[in-house]
């Protein structure tokens, strides 16, 4: 980074990647840089931007000369001094991170397909790199459960994390639950309102709640949890008349992510799936698309993280937050510890 | 801090206070040496107990030769490297924390009243000190919304706050909803289960939420707010027959601590009074003695925080998430910054 006499440091930014959450990302900088340098000192600015497609229309004004298509040249960059990447998916976005965290760069990243599946040797580079590798918005969007499970809970016996981490299904679930609809319609309608995509299979059937309570079972238990050990069963054969029976007993049905540690064997099982909520549950009055992620733990008891898990201004900021602790540290010359993931037994699902 | 060739570094606790909390912060510390040793590479040691009255039984076996009744001399121990307050009230908590802040030994603190009094010049001692200040229990217990806001949020513009911060209150608003208790029944069950003490005053008039509510005032909106600049009103003039009416439309009544920025004058204002929440707001479904913590920023959009908010083990677990963090800080020769804080210009409420 350098200094600037009369404005104190300066953290340089490369983006890669500008799609929804890329284009929040730069817009947000831009909006709160004067408070985040009244609160730290730290000027941030992004300074690149990478992307595939040149002349395409994004929802951000960009500097003239700030765009590029040489996401390796930003990572490169002397001059560049973090590095956020929000492209999504495992390649490139491995060899990327892989490369700035070699070259002393501190990353953030909201990639939990990557995460999911490769975060055991990411972590490890960070580590051996002594840089930041920080991902609060790859699990839950804004809710800042990551860093609760890294920083505040590092000393808490967690026995159990299970969340609603999925905004499409729990979007359809609720159209379900409150208005009777039956699947197909709710999924037509959440296809209609933007929050489902067209083939829906990775959110319906569980898949991308599967990677993300790979990561959560990682960070809650320190072991090596990947989207591979998760059982998944989705929604798409919840009837409106299971969710009719369910409420007559006085329950909701929510898709839950669930990674729990026996005390006894250390055994970790990991496991998505439709499940009976009673009423009086905090995860039951989570509505619509928003998530919420429940933890116990022997001392502190039960915690519940809510807010929304997707969406480009709530990512960004997830983004931020992570961007400004790397930037104080970077300045500081210091990093924060990601700690170290033991080998896991997966007690196999039923 | 010494370094031990075999186990890594050790850091040396005193704890001032040995109630609820700090008997619980002990019992945890022996409970998770081991594992927070493996994630760390720290060894926490508690090495000396500051106490009243040295024959009170207490509700953790504390090795001989542990307990002291000279808390002044536990602070200027040149061989304790950090400090726990868990004592309460402004003094002597104030000039201790002030003597090891001094010394150069951080401080983790439980202590709401010493916050929402005199906060402003411990931040300021800690940040001229260059160590750290750490504070997550003092606010809400377990629930960790006070590093989520200096931390997770420091880049996002929070516009609101608003919580159920006092687990009393909510516990007779609990009774009273859901049993339709009167006010003073519903107290008096309170009582007897340990829940109200025997003077509720602080509790059901709002003050113990006042003072929870301008901490959380200052650290979301970096601003000096104190106690005495809360508006508020407690629950004690609730009725069975207010409850009943809100229920018909649609509501329940929660005691509320709020804390709102304008965004174009930049006024805060801060106030505890009981309010009608919507059934649908993830606060309604804030049962018990449970606390639960509502943010609202520009981009981060709705977030909530939900947990134990008093208790020996959930607050000890906070306590020693701050511990762990401060610990790790200074085996690395650094500590968080507090950032600063404005002057603030209180909205009045009429």
């Amino acid at each position: 980074m350098t200094t600037v006499e009369s404005q104190g440091k300066v953290v340089r930014i490369g983006v890669l990647g500008c799609g929804n959450v890329g284009a929040a990302f730069v817009r947000l900088v831009e909006q709160q840089g004067a408070t985040i340098q009244l609160r730290t000192g730290i000027r941030l600015e992004v300074v690149s931007v990478a992307v595939r497609n040149m002349s395409r229309d994004r929802d951000v004004q960009l500097p003239e000369g700030l765009l590029t298509r040489d996401a390796h040249a930003v990572v490169a960059d002397p001059s560049i001094d973090l590095i956020v990447e929000v492209i999504g998916g495992i390649e490139p976005a491995r060899e990327l991170i892989a490369a700035a965290l070699a070259a002393g760069k501190p990353v953030v990243t909201a990639n939990k397909e990557l995460l999911a599946n490769v975060g055991g040797e990411l972590y490890a580079a960070a580590d051996a790199a002594g840089v930041d590798l920080l991902f609060e918005a790859a699990v839950a969007g804004g809710i800042p459960v990551i860093r609760a499970l890294r920083e505040s809970l590092r000393g808490e016996p967690v026995s159990r994390v299970m969340g609603i981490i999925n905004g499409t299904t729990n979007f359809i679930l609720t159209k379900m639950s409150e208005e009777g609809a039956d699947y197909s319609a709710a999924l037509s309608e959440a296809q209609r309102l933007g929050f489902a995509e067209r083939d829906p299979t990775a959110d319906v059937e569980g898949f991308d709640a599967g990677a993300k309570a790979a990561i959560l079972a990682s960070i809650a238990f320190g072991a090596k949890v990947v989207a591979g050990d998760v059982y998944h069963e989705g929604i798409s054969r919840v009837t409106a008349a299971d969710i009719a029976v369910a409420k007559r007993l006085g329950y909701v049905i929510k898709l839950l992510g669930i990674a729990e540690r026996d005390r006894e064997t250390g055994e970790i099982a990991v496991r998505v799936h439709p499940a009976m909520v009673p009423n009086t549950h905090p995860l039951a009055s989570v509505r619509e698309s928003y998530n919420a992620v429940f933890i116990e733990g022997d001392a502190v008891g039960s915690l519940m993280f809510y807010g929304r898990g997707a969406g480009g201004n709530p990512t960004a900021s997830a983004v931020l937050g992570d961007v400004i602790d790397a930037a104080v540290n970077l300045v500081k010359g210091t990093h924060g510890s990601i700690g170290s993931f033991a080998k896991a037994t997966i007690r196999p699902i039923y």
